[in-house]
C-alpha cells in the first residue's frame, strides 16, 4: 500500500527501505532534500491519494509541530501515526486535536534499532481497531519474521506506553548483564571474563539478544578499553520512574538502573562530599580533598 | 567415554540421559536405588576402569561429604567433577585435599534447569587445562550444539564462581521483567498486557529466553492468579552480594532483586512497623493496628 | 500583630494557639463554626485592618480554592501565605495570578508535627524579602526560640521546596532507622533491641529527634505488636522523586525509602509473582500458589 | 578504680583523659613511648592490682593479637574488654579462649567520635552480667552525663553488633541529609542552601547531631568545594549487608549508601562501560569515547 513517511534518519530512513522492499509504495519527507521524495508536506499530500496514510518517525521535539504541519494538509478519513519516542501522555491530547478534523491516530513503539530493517521490528501499537486494521499491510512489512513482535496493546497512548516500558525494562536488563560484568571483572578468579560472557549465548538462563551484544561488543574490545561509563539516556527511563511514582509501583531495579546512569554524568558527586564532609566532622577521618 | 555420575535427581538424572544419547557409558549412583546402576560408591569405583573420572551432582548441603567419600575408593590419576552449586570458595580447599591423593578436581557450573536434557547446558568449568581436556568429551555431549555454551573460566573455583554471577545475573534480569510487567498490569492504558510480553519475543531490544519463559507462564495463567510472590532465594544471589561487599563492587541491581525475595516472605515488615511508629510519633498520622 | 488564619485543623489550630501566647491577635476561620472567629472569608476580610495578612493551613486538595476565594475579598497591598503543603510548582503561578491584584504571596514550609505548639515550627519560607519582613513578628512566634528554625530560602516556590526535600530527607532517615531496627530484632545476639535503641540517644553519631521518638514508640509497645507495617504516603516523597528525575539527580536512599512505603501496602506483589512464574518455568523449582 | 588501657590513639588517648577527669587510674600502654605509662604488657600487668581490667582500643587488624599477648600476663579473675572496632563474629572465639584460662571478656561498642572526651561516649556492652557489674564505674565515666548512652544489649558479641547496626543506620542517615544537600543544590530554586540546612536544626522532623555536624561544615565550606566525594569505608558497613544477607533482611536504604561509597571511589565505572556498550551495539547511539 502507499504510505508517506516524515523523518528519514536513522530509524525513518531504515525503516523505507524496509517497506520498499516489501513492495509497498513510501513517499518519504526529510529535512535533507537528498534523501527526500518530496519538498514539502503539501507536496507529500499530494502524491498521496486519499484516504492517506502518514508515519511520523521525527526526534521527539518537534512531533507535536510535525503533525500539526500535516494535520494542516490532511483530511477526513486520513490516518497520523507517530512512530517516534513520544512520551504517552502527549498521545490522547493529539488524537484529540485530530478527531476534531476527521483524521484517525495512531501511537507506535518502535523497538530494534539499527538492526531492525534487517530483523525487523518490535511492533506496539494503540489506538482504534478500524486504524490498526488499515495498517496491518504495513505493521506486517515492518515486524519480524516471525509469529511475533506486533501488538495491538490498547487504545491511543497505549503503543508508546508499553514502548517506555519495554525501555525501562532494557535499562533493567542492561544494568543486571552490567554488574555481572564488573564483578567478574573485579574478582580473582575469572580469567577468561569475555570467553564466560561468549560461553552463555546459548544453554543458559541468561541469553538473550542484549547478552549476543555484550559478547559482539567485547569482541570487538575485550575489555572495554575505549569507552568511556558516561551515559545518557533518553526519556522514557525517567517516565517510566514518573509512572512508578505516579502508580505506586515500586521499581527498585529500573530505577537504580536509571540513577547509575545519572551518577555516571558526575564528575563528582555532591551528595558523596556531604558524607565526605560528615566523616570529617565526626570521627576526624581522613578525607580526600579535591 | 566412560563417566560415574553421583545425583540422578532432577539435573543428574537428564544428564545422564543426555550423555547417553551421544553414546557415553555412564555408571550412576543415588540413594534411590530404583535409578542407580550401582548400589554403592566402592561398587561405583570398581565398576570404572582406570584412569576413573566421577561427576558429583548432589544437593550443596552434602557435596563435601560425598566427595570425601569418593576420595577414599578413588586414587592417583582419577577426577572428580563437582557440577553442584557450591559455593566457589569451597573449590580450592577441595582441590587441595584431593590433590594430595592425585585425584583431580574440577568445578563445573551447570546452567539450563530442566530444559537442558533437550536445549544441552551451559557449562563453566574451572581447573587446571589438563583435566579439562580429559573431559571434553563429556563437556561436548553435555553443551548445547553450537557454538556456545562452554567455557574454560580459569582456574579451580572459577566455575563455580562464573555460575554465581549468572544467577545474580538471572535475579536482576527477571526482576527488570517483573517490574515491567507490574507496572504495564497497573496503568490504566495497556488492556493487553500478556499480548505484549509476547509481541517482545521478536525484533525488540528485550527479546531473550527468559521473556519467553515469561510470555509462556502468561499463556497458562494470564493474571498470573494461581501465584503467591513467595520466593525463595538458593544462594547464589546472596554469594554474589557478599562478593560485590568484598571486592567494592556496586550491584545495586542485583542487591535489590535479591532483598526483594527477602522482603516477598515477610508477612509484615518490622522495618515498615518501625516508620509507622514514627509517623504516629511526630504526626499524629493515622496509621494501620496490627 | 494581626493575622487571619484559615483553616483551624491539626497543624492551624495548634498555630493559632502558639501565635495567640505570643501576644498576637489570630482571627480564625475554619468549617467547623465551633472553633471558627469568623464564618466567611468577607467576614475575615471585615475583621482585619488593612493591609492585611491572611495564612492558609488548609489541605493541599483545597488551597487554590481558598486561595482564589481570599484573592476576591482581598485587595492592593495585602499578603497570602500558604503554610500548607502545597507542591512547590504550584506557588509561581498562583503568586502570579495574585500579583495582578497587588496581592503578595509567601509560600511556607512548616515542620514539627503535633510537637510544634510547644517546640516551636520549623519555617522555609519563599517570597520576596518585603513580605518576609511584613511577616517577621509571625515567623517569630511560630518558629523555636533558639537561633535555627527559620529561613528565607528563596524566591516564591523555594518554601514548598525546601520542604519538600526535607520531608523527603525525613523518609530516608526514618528508614535508616527502621532497617537498622528490623536487623537487630532478626538477630540472635541483640536481647535488648529498644534498651540499645533507647542508649544511642547520647553520646552517638545516630542521635537525632526522630530517635527520641523511636524510643518513645518502643517504651509503649516494645515489639510494635500493635502496629501494621502498611505505611502511606503523602506526596512530598513523590515529588522529590520526581524532582530527583527531573534534575538528573541519583537519589537512591530516599526512592528505595519511598518505594518500600508503596510495598508495604501491596498484598502481594505482581512483581514477585512475575518472578516466581519464572523460576517454576526455567527450573521447575517449587513455588507458593496463592 | 584502675585500668589498663592499650592503645592511646585518637579514641583512646581521649577516652584516657575522661576517665583520669572522672578521678579514675588510668595506666596506659601504647606504640609511642612519649604517651605511654608502661612499655611493655608485662610492665602493665605489673602496674594493676588483681583482679585486674584492662580494656583495649586497638586497630582492629591487631586485637587479636593484642589481647593474646595480654592473656599470657594475666590471669584467673581479670577481664579483658575490646572497645575497637571488632566484628562481632570475633567475639564469641575470644571469649572462649580467654575463658579457659578464668579471664573474663567485654566486647564494646564505642560511639562518639572526636567529641567523645568532651560529650561522653556511646557505649553499647556484650557479655556477662557479673563482668558488666565490675565495669561500671568506668562505663559510667566514659557515658554521657544524661540518662542515656549506655546498653548491656547482650551476651559477648551483642556490644560489636550493635555498634555495627548504629554504623549501617550511621551511613543512612548520612546518605539521606546528602541527597537532599544534592537535590537542593541541583534546583534553581533554593538560593540558599547553607541556609536551610542551618535553620532545620530546630523545630523540624529531621533534626539531629548529624544534621548539626552538616550545618558546621557548610560554615565552614559553604559550596564544600574544598572536598572531593571520594569517600572510604571502614568495615561496619560491610558487616551490615552480609548479616543483612545472612538473616534475610532486606536492607535496601543502607546498601545503597554503602554500594554510594564503593562508587565514589572508581573513576570509572565497568559496569557504564558495559551499559555504553550496549548501547552503542543496539542503537549505534553515540557513546564517550574513554
Amino acid at each position: 500500500m502507499q504510505l508517506g513517511l516524515v523523518g528519514l534518519g536513522r530509524m525513518g530512513g531504515n525503516m523505507r527501505e524496509r517497506l520498499r522492499s516489501a513492495g509497498h509504495e513510501v513517499v518519504g519527507l526529510d529535512h535533507n532534500a537528498q534523501i527526500s521524495d518530496v519538498t514539502t508536506v503539501a507536496g507529500l499530500a499530494e502524491k498521496l491519494e486519499s484516504p492517506r496514510v502518514v508515519w511520523v518517525m521525527v526526534p521527539a521535539g518537534v512531533t507535536d509541530a510535525t503533525i500539526d504541519e500535516l494535520a494542516e494538509v490532511l483530511g477526513e478519513g486520513d490516518i497520523i501515526i507517530d512512530g517516534g519516542n513520544s512520551r504517552f501522555s502527549d498521545d490522547a491530547p493529539r488524537a484529540e486535536r485530530l478527531n476534531k478534523r476527521g483524521i484517525g491516530y495512531l501511537d507506535v513503539g518502535v523497538s530494534g534499532g539499527v538492526w531492525g530493517r534487517q530483523n525487523g521490528y518490535g511492533l506496539m501499537v494503540g489506538g482504534a481497531q478500524e486504524h490498526v486494521d488499515r495498517l496491518m499491510p504495513i505493521f506486517n512489512a515492518l515486524k519480524p519474521e516471525g509469529e511475533f513482535g506486533f501488538v495491538h496493546a490498547g487504545p491511543v497512548g497505549a503503543g508508546h506506553y508499553s514502548k517506555m516500558v519495554h525501555n525501562g525494562i532494557e535499562y533493567g536488563l542492561m544494568h543486571a548483564y552490567a554488574e555481572g560484568y564488573e564483578l567478574m571483572a573485579a574478582s580473582e578468579l575469572v580469567t577468561n571474563v569475555p570467553g564466560v560472557i561468549k560461553s552463555w549465548r546459548e544453554g543458559t538462563v541468561v541469553r538473550s539478544w542484549l547478552l549476543d551484544l555484550l559478547d559482539r561488543a567485547l569482541d570487538e574490545d575485550p575489555e572495554l578499553a575505549d569507552l568511556s561509563g558516561y551515559t545518557e539516556d533518553t526519556g522514557e527511563g525517567r517516565w517510566t520512574v514518573d509512572e512508578a511514582v505516579r502508580l505506586a509501583v515500586p521499581l527498585n531495579v529500573i530505577t537504580a538502573s536509571l540513577f547509575a546512569r545519572f551518577a555516571s554524568r558526575q564528575d563528582d558527586s555532591p551528595a558523596m562530599k556531604a558524607v565526605s564532609a560528615l566523616r570529617q566532622q565526626f570521627g576526624g577521618h581522613a578525607v580526600h580533598k579535591s
